[in-house]
């Protein structure tokens, strides 16, 4: 028996928080791929960098201001422990007791940000990430794409709300354009595609009201869970 | 201008703090490779893992006892952040003004210890960590090489004055066995050669008096910096 391991990608400010309780909430109810009951042990929700107590331990580095004199290789390689640790101690387990995991960023996010974004050898970031995740590859990434300018107003919005800007959206735009360039390009593919890429990619317009970014995703689900969870039969 | 870099490794126990600062005090009073007066801006010391702020934050997950579930691939790619973010910041800039640099601690500990020591796999960590240093390796390393069971025997003594021992000083003896006989293997040499072997390397017995183990050092010491400090002339 193996689960479903599904990501959610985008740049900060694409809705993924949001979209990824909907999706959760909508797994929970309609259980789609097995014959049992929903349930929480039935789906894992989960997120990068993060996930278990080390993990947060090195995200919270990653993400405090102080830590402004933070070198490109470094942040690589913090990305990449973060990761090695969360796959080990929590996805795969999850994935060999049957659950879908849905997980908030994975390897493209590394090759997004610092490979395009900022300009990183993207085969090091590659093997580097390779090698961190033991090989562990999504069965559908779901990217959020959006114009640079929609998300920042989104981002501005939740600063007016009082919840403080981390180190990574203090960017600056440019720098956002080149990250959504380049997940446009893992992806392979143009925006609102039916199904899943070649690459297991699923490219979501999230230029759009909430409840219909929604329905994509859940749609686009739908549609590949079945031959994705063809192992549980 | 470039500076020297000089390394010290050894199993824990060997004696590095020790005689790390002995050497410190001593090169300090007598200024051999500059024609200028001595001083502490004429010498860097510096440990890993650790050596920056970032790097001392990572330093606290590795070592912080609480952290069991740690994997060998996460602590593996930790020493290496660590280790990226220590060379930028501190080694570096410090070489590049004409420091003699003395580290506690370089890319062979991860070799001895999570290479032959649990056995990870070492071309692989030799790549990450030729990536993490970018490169940069030390002009001398000075291994202290002593029995596992002095070693053990010093690390008792020092809880028994109320040291706490870390993570790592609670691994077994089979462990620091390898270890051991791994740093050997690296130094490519025996015990107590005169000279710096082909790779840098000067192996000294520090199972002996401390005062004898440093006479060792400086002698040493003496003998290479002309060489490796031709490039002050």
């Amino acid at each position: 028996m193996r689960g479903v391991f599904i990501v959610f990608e985008g740049i900060d400010g694409s809705g993924k928080t949001t979209q990824i309780n909907i999706l959760y909430k909508n797994l929970l109810q309609h259980n789609r791929i097995k014959n049992q009951p929903a349930g929480s042990e039935y789906v894992l929700l989960t997120r990068e960098p993060g996930g278990t107590a080390t993990s947060e331990l090195i995200r919270n580095i990653l993400l405090n201001p102080a830590n402004d004199k933070l070198c490109a290789r470094t942040e690589a390689l913090l990305y990449a422990a973060a990761r090695a640790q969360h796959v080990e101690e929590r996805i795969r387990p999850a994935l060999s007791s049957g659950k879908i995991v849905i997980c908030d960023r994975f390897i493209d996010s590394s090759l997004a940000y610092q490979g395009y974004g900022r300009g990183q050898d993207l085969s090091f970031l590659h093997n580097l990430n390779q090698l961190a995740a033991g090989g562990l590859k999504p069965d559908l990434t779901i990217l959020l794409d959006l114009p640079v300018g929609a998300a920042l107003k989104r981002l501005n919005n939740r600063q007016v709300s009082g919840i403080e800007k981390d180190r990574l959206e203090s960017e600056a735009v440019s720098f956002y354009e080149r990250v959504r360039e380049g997940y446009l390009k893992i992806a392979g593919t143009g925006i609102d595609n039916n199904s899943a890429g070649s690459g297991g990619y699923l490219v979501v317009n999230a230029d759009q009201e909430l409840n219909k970014v929604s329905d994509r995703i859940i749609d686009g689900v739908g549609n590949c869970l079945p031959k994705l969870a063809v192992q549980f039969r």
